[in-house]
C-alpha cells in the first residue's frame, strides 16, 4: 500500500510518499511543490494540482492523506490557503486516488502519541519511523506524519469535514 | 470568443457560457453544479472539478471568468469555499483555459455601470443583456454576469489577487 501524504498551502506544498508493508513502513519520497509568488493566483494553483499530478504518475500512490490547514486569523490568508488546498485534493481526486483527511491533533496522536506535540518532536519521531538519515523539512515533515498517520490504521475524518467544523486553539477539528 | 463565467461555491457552483461576437454577446448555456451534502469534503470537491471539466469538454471556451467569493464571517466558511474555488479553478486551469479574476464591484460596475447595485438589478441587467426569455437563477445570474464583465472588455484582477486583499462591507477587494 502506498500512501501520498499533503500538508497544502499556496506558497509551499509538502508531500511525502511511504509504502506500508504489513507493520513496516518504508520511506520512498518527500519534497514540496513550491508556486512563484509573482504569478497570478490561477497560475499557482495550477502549479500545485500539476505538481500532485506529477507526483501521481511517477508513484502512483493508492491513497492520499491531507492534513488540516490553520484557519489563519486572516480571511483573506484563509481563502488563499483554501483555495491551495482544493486545488490540491482536486488533484488527488481526478487522479482516482482516495484522499482522507486528517486534523494536526490526530496526526500527532499517531506519530508523537501526544496531539499537541511541537514540531520538532514530530520531525524526530517521523525520522526515526522512517529510519531517515536525517531530518526532513518541515513541509515534508508534516507531510509524511500525515502519511505515517493513515498508515497507522487512521480513518481519517469521514464524512464530518463537510458537516461543519470546530475551532479549537486556531486549529480546525471536526465536529463531533 | 466563448467565455465560462463561475460563480464558485461548496453546495453551488454556478456557470454560464456566452459567446462575443464583435460587440454582439450571444447566450450559450448556463446552469450550477451541485454537490452532495452527505458527501465527503474531498468527493464534493471532486463533483466540482468534474463538472467544470464536463463544460470545458461539451462548450470548449477560451476563456473563463471567475467570481471573487465573499469572506465569510465565520472563518470555517471561509476555508471550505475557498477550497471549492480551489478545486474550480484548477480544473480550469488543468483544462488550459485562461483564468481571469474579477471582484463582485468589477462585475456589477460593468454589467450595472453601480458597483452597489442590488442582486435583482444584475438579474435583470443580464437578462436584458442577453436577450433572455426569462430571469436565470441567482447563481447562473452571477456566472453569466461575471461573464459579461469580461465580454465587456475587462482585464481581471491581474496579478494582484496573489499579493493580498482588502476587505470591504464583508467583500474582497483586489488591493490596488
Amino acid at each position: 500500500m502506498r500512501i501520498l501524504g499533503i500538508d497544502p498551502g499556496l506558497r509551499v506544498t509538502g508531500f511525502g510518499l511511504i509504502e506500508r508493508e504489513g507493520n513496516a513502513l518504508r520511506y520512498i519520497a518527500s519534497g514540496c511543490i513550491r508556486t512563484d509568488q509573482a504569478a497570478t493566483l490561477p497560475q499557482r494553483l495550477g502549479t500545485i494540482f500539476d505538481g500532485i499530478a506529477e507526483l501521481l504518475a511517477q508513484y502512483a500512490p493508492e491513497q492520499a492523506a491531507v492534513e488540516q490547514v490553520f484557519v489563519n486569523v486572516n480571511p483573506q490568508s484563509t481563502l488563499l490557503l483554501g483555495q491551495a488546498r482544493g486545488a490540491a485534493i482536486a488533484a488527488l481526486v481526478a487522479g482516482k486516488v482516495e484522499v482522507l483527511e486528517y486534523t494536526a491533533l490526530q496526526v500527532k496522536q499517531a506519530v508523537v502519541g501526544n496531539g499537541h506535540a511541537g514540531k520538532e518532536q514530530v520531525q524526530h519521531m517521523v525520522r526515526r519511523l522512517l529510519s531517515l538519515p536525517g531530518a526532513p523539512g518541515a513541509d515534508a515533515a508534516d507531510a509524511l506524519a500525515c502519511a505515517i498517520a493513515h498508515a497507522h490504521g487512521g480513518q481519517g475524518l469521514g464524512k464530518l469535514p463537510t458537516a461543519g467544523y470546530r475551532m479549537r486553539r486556531g486549529r480546525l477539528l471536526a465536529v463531533r
